[in-house]
């Protein structure tokens, strides 16, 4: 292929300036143009939250080049202040719009890159367009809410608990405000399946945020000084300032106006070496439909590591190279205090949606060795593929070790893995780091029993049911372990104790094992499954159980 | 298969534990019966050291299970205190002697087990059967150290610097006492090449460690009260107490003596459902030699992970289930004073024994993004085929999150995956947790771009004689970051001017550039190749040099 001569990428953030750099790299005779909008490039989109909160000290920190410092390391012209406001495909020129002076001009392409991003949404509600109503999407907009942060506010309602609603509504609860969260379906955190997330509403709880679950903002009304917030629901928060944090649309303007294809999610359409419909236009970033590589549905997932994954791949598309984006499996994580909780691939409600045949495996374990000190609960969900096995999602949610275990299973999920697979990994293990038997390995093997149908599941949301119908549910913790509660119904039956009291086991009803995490339930049902009995082990064991408990009443209405 | 009656496990930690509990699970009706040699069973091999630097406070912590609860929760009967003396195939019976009443007796077996682990190695050196020369291998080993280390005590000598050896020097340091550290080799940490164990040795040092490599123990004498170790080299260390940290052996006495089929390495032969020569006989942990993933190679690989999952393949044939066993890639990691270090498959020293073409690698970069606070570098090295790509090894130091990227690229060696998927990884960002380019991301690139062959690469053993040679050695840093030094010969042309100061480069010459990590020299690299230079990158940058540098003066001598 002839080498484009004129590359003009439209947006100078993370997949835009990737684009740039791996140009360069690939070709010195190019002129590299960056046409960015806002008064920035290349700046740390994820960091703002922790700017916000204090944290990140130094504004200056997130600024990660300059339009200087990308002239004199790479010979690339940025022009700061300066939208794209139309492409003309035949003459292969872009119409650009000079912010600061007002004036228009034309540049012509060889090779055109759209980055733009995606926008916060902002939905058309009553009283949003007030000026107390703040986004936090780019510097501009952390600059303007920080300077609104005097020391007469004292209370911000956050709309949205997606990723930056969390994140924000933790920095803002740093600086010592009042913060209220707003959020419309019934949980926290959507990647999530919502039972995995009862640890982060009750941390959010704990650190004094008052949570509005399940509830839809209305409008917003001036009242004196402040702000009234009127949710569907008829109830009202009274705030000094709003935060909406409901999320991002592509910002498609350009493209759709310069007739190129959008996919069904609305999102700019591109082959998998990021060529939209017109072959001299490449599109990346948060702008793009992207393929769920579980599924291979279209999606839109605007995430930093893949924007900057397909930059790279559009500069090779442009000089000729082989790369190919393979599609985005999701790969995401949130501080939530000092819960973590990260997620790969797609989550029950997305699997069920997508029709696919999977089950589901919990496991709570230590970070680390419990024998030495420090370690805390990691807990993890897997979902798997019910005839081959393969890991088709996992989540996990704890103090320590997330990111860790989130890690290796999106490897593994990238790698088509199975839960045999998962079993037979060798994980680094010294007692600070791990365990002999990673949870990544229990939850493999526990899914490898099940698939070998050694191993009898019920789930948590099955169990009332179950036990209405006549089985017996036993919790087979020792005595000094059931202080936080048995399930309604059960009866406790030491494991230590279960070979001498298998008399008061009737033999003609189902039997449900329970214990807290779900390993010895899994030992009683072996034991009494061998023993003639009709038996089922509860999934993860008390603490899931609790964990989907919780998570039906997070709304208090 | 027929369900085996009688299985019986000879020695009761990682391995033989596993297979016992796994049995149970599998069969209600076997008898299962453990002998173990020592007092304890199912103790954390592991965690010795670190009850004797006092983070694990408790010695009954180190209990993981005793001969009563595994009765009581699996029906499996222990004995401790129980040797199993001899073999006898033909008949399937073992002989046992009781250690506490001096009985023997026989016990008949349908499948047999062989979990005996293995030994220190104590070479037959003049002095070493001397009281005060312990060994760190079981409770009873560590009871004895631990009651020798009276006040009166104040300096010990460790013989051996693998794992044991390293968290046996760190707990002694944290106890207050003086600890000299004599490795026989160049370096510390042998699964790791010398290069990557530079901070190691910085840390031992910085610590008060007195290392001593490339010095071999030649005999201990007694001097008055204490100890003289003489080293091969003359020199000769006072020490109250040593500890030797070799190395082990596996236990296979007992295999021998029953005319079992050993591997060229010494360990006892399995095949990959774990079964030795005798079809009966089965073989688990430190005892057996394993096949490394990587190149098919017999190894001895002590390590529990491995064990505990042996064992539970060793109970699954027993009972007619087709699990097997995919061989070790020897993944291990190693705490040392705040440093981490870590490495799964081969490194560059078994590529070579071996005779695999291999490529390497070297990246350091955050934990986490440089813009959130608390970053700390990742010094990352990946070995990978000339051909395929594939990755064949990594290793990685550091002081965070090292734990994570091995656990990563295990699994990725596990899978077959190539240094693009390593590109191509979605790994967990958010600022506290990653970066939007992991390390690991950043190497897989890198590697890809040498295999394209845009990066041109000269490792830091090759710079001293290309400078000879007439190579312009250039160090593209900018001038503040200087300060630690340039290589020898090396002049200053910051990135940031190169494209002004081309001029000062003489064209028919060879150029050398490099930057901090690696990064900055490839962008150089590629501008330089494109304006006609003949020109390569150092593979790493500064710090790998200086890394390397460090490693060819462990040995003051």
């Amino acid at each position: 292929m002839e080498q484009a001569q004129r590359i003009i990428i439209v947006g100078g953030v993370a997949g835009g300036a990737s684009a740039a750099a791996r140009a360069r790299r690939l070709s010195e005779s190019a002129s590299i143009t960056v046409f960015e909008r806002g008064p920035y490039v290349s700046f740390a989109n994820c960091g703002l939250p922790y700017h916000l909160g204090g944290e990140i000290t130094e504004r200056d920190a997130l600024l990660l080049h300059t339009p200087e410092s990308l002239s004199a390391r790479f010979g690339i012209e940025v022009r700061v202040n300066h939208e794209v406001l139309a492409i003309d495909r035949v003459r292969k020129t872009v119409r650009v719009l000079d912010r600061l002076s007002g004036e228009t001009g034309e540049e012509a392409y060889d090779a055109l890159i759209l980055a733009p991003g995606a926008a916060p949404i902002r939905p058309p509600l009553p009283g949003l367009d007030d000026a107390r109503v703040f986004t936090l999407r780019n510097l501009p907009d952390l600059d303007r809410l920080m300077a609104a942060l005097d020391p007469e506010i004292r209370t911000l309602s956050v709309v949205g608990a997606g990723f930056i609603g969390l994140e924000t509504v933790e920095a803002l609860r740093q600086r010592g405000l009042n913060v209220h969260l707003i959020e419309r379906s019934p949980q926290v955190l959507a990647p999530l399946d919502a039972e995995m997330t009862a640890p982060l509403v009750a941390t959010l709880r704990a650190h004094g945020v008052a949570l509005h679950l399940g509830e839809t903002l209305q409008r917003i009304e001036t009242a004196g000084e402040s702000l009234q917030l009127r949710l569907e629901s008829g109830a009202s928060i009274a705030s000094d300032l709003v935060v909406l944090a409901i999320g991002v649309r592509p910002e498609t303007a350009l493209a759709r106006e310069a007739g190129l294809e959008l996919g069904e999610t609305g999102g700019v359409w591109v082959d998998e070496q990021m060529r939209t419909s017109d072959p001299a236009i490449y599109a990346v970033g948060d702008v793009i439909e992207v393929r769920h590589v579980v599924d291979g549905r279209p999606v839109l997932l605007p995430l930093a590591g893949p924007a900057n994954h397909q930059g790279r791949i559009a500069a090779d598309a442009i000089f000729g190279r082989a790369s190919t984006y393979r599609g985005s499996q999701g790969t995401a994580i949130c501080k939530v205090f000092e819960q973590t909780a990260a997620s790969t691939g797609l989550n029950e409600k997305a699997l069920q949606a997508a029709g696919i045949a999977y089950r589901k495996l919990y496991l709570h374990a230590g970070d680390h060795a419990g024998y030495y000190p420090g370690a805390t609960p990691v807990s993890l969900k897997i979902l798997f593929a019910t005839e081959s096995a393969r890991l088709l999602g996992a989540q996990a949610v704890g103090e320590k070790g997330v990111d860790k275990r989130i890690d290796v299973l999106a490897v593994a999920l990238q790698a088509g893995l199975t839960v045999d697979d998962l079993a037979e990994m060798e994980l680094a293990y010294a007692p600070p780091y791990g365990s002999a038997k990673d949870v990544v390995n229990l939850a493999g093997m526990a899914a490898q029993n099940l698939q070998d149908g050694l191993l009898q599941l019920i789930g948590a949301e099955e169990v009332g049911q179950a036990v209405a119908e006549g089985a017996q549910l036993i919790d087979v913790r020792e005595a000094e372990e059931i202080a936080t509660g048995l399930l309604p119904g059960a009866r406790n039956l030491p494991l230590s104790q279960l070979r001498q009291l298998l008399s008061l086991l009737a033999r003609d009803r189902e039997v449900i094992v329970y214990c807290q995490v779900g390993l010895r339930g899994y030992i009683a049902q072996r034991f009494l499954a061998q023993q003639g009995y009709r038996v089922r082990s509860l999934n993860g064991g008390y603490k899931t159980w609790s964990m989907w408990q919780q998570s039906r009443t997070f709304r208090p209405g």
